[in-house]
């Protein structure tokens, strides 16, 4: 496969995933928003099947050499990061 | 992309698929065979989860044209299918 028709095609997977780890961190924090209660267990299912989906789409495209594992712990990471951030500010002004 | 590199590369995507079909297969099965009651609502979220992953993962695929939706569809289908008719056995069975 030529070198540029793979940085395409990893370039277009990279930002099919941060698209969709950003679409999570809008979901939950829409969720977070309407919570009295963000320790409220439906949150959690939601945030956990949620990750578990993107670490799966994230492991695909690992396993199809499209992104490496480094780059697929750092959208797992940012995303968890931002939403505990989030979390916190939540528990905070409740 | 090269035709021949195109084809290579939704090939594989193709084969990781169908393999996380059959390990998922394999997962619920063993797990049927060990449970006294097939209705075990462990089962059913384990059986849940296992789904919604690959579903990401065909999303994924299909967002990325290394499979077309209908070839998606077919491989949940086709699992869905196997799973039921062992789910059926299972407790013509107990």
């Amino acid at each position: 496969m030529s070198v540029e028709a793979q940085t395409e095609h990893k370039e277009k997977a990279y930002a099919l995933l941060k698209a969709d780890a950003e679409r999570i961190r809008k979901l939950i924090e829409v969720q977070m928003d309407n919570l009295t209660l963000p320790q409220c267990p439906l949150y959690e299912e939601v945030l956990d099947t949620q990750m578990f989906g993107l670490s799966r789409e994230i492991d695909f495209a690992i396993r199809l050499n499209l992104i490496d594992e480094e780059t697929g712990k750092q959208i797992l990471s940012e995303l968890e990061r931002k939403l505990s951030a989030f979390h916190e500010a939540a528990i905070g002004s409740k």
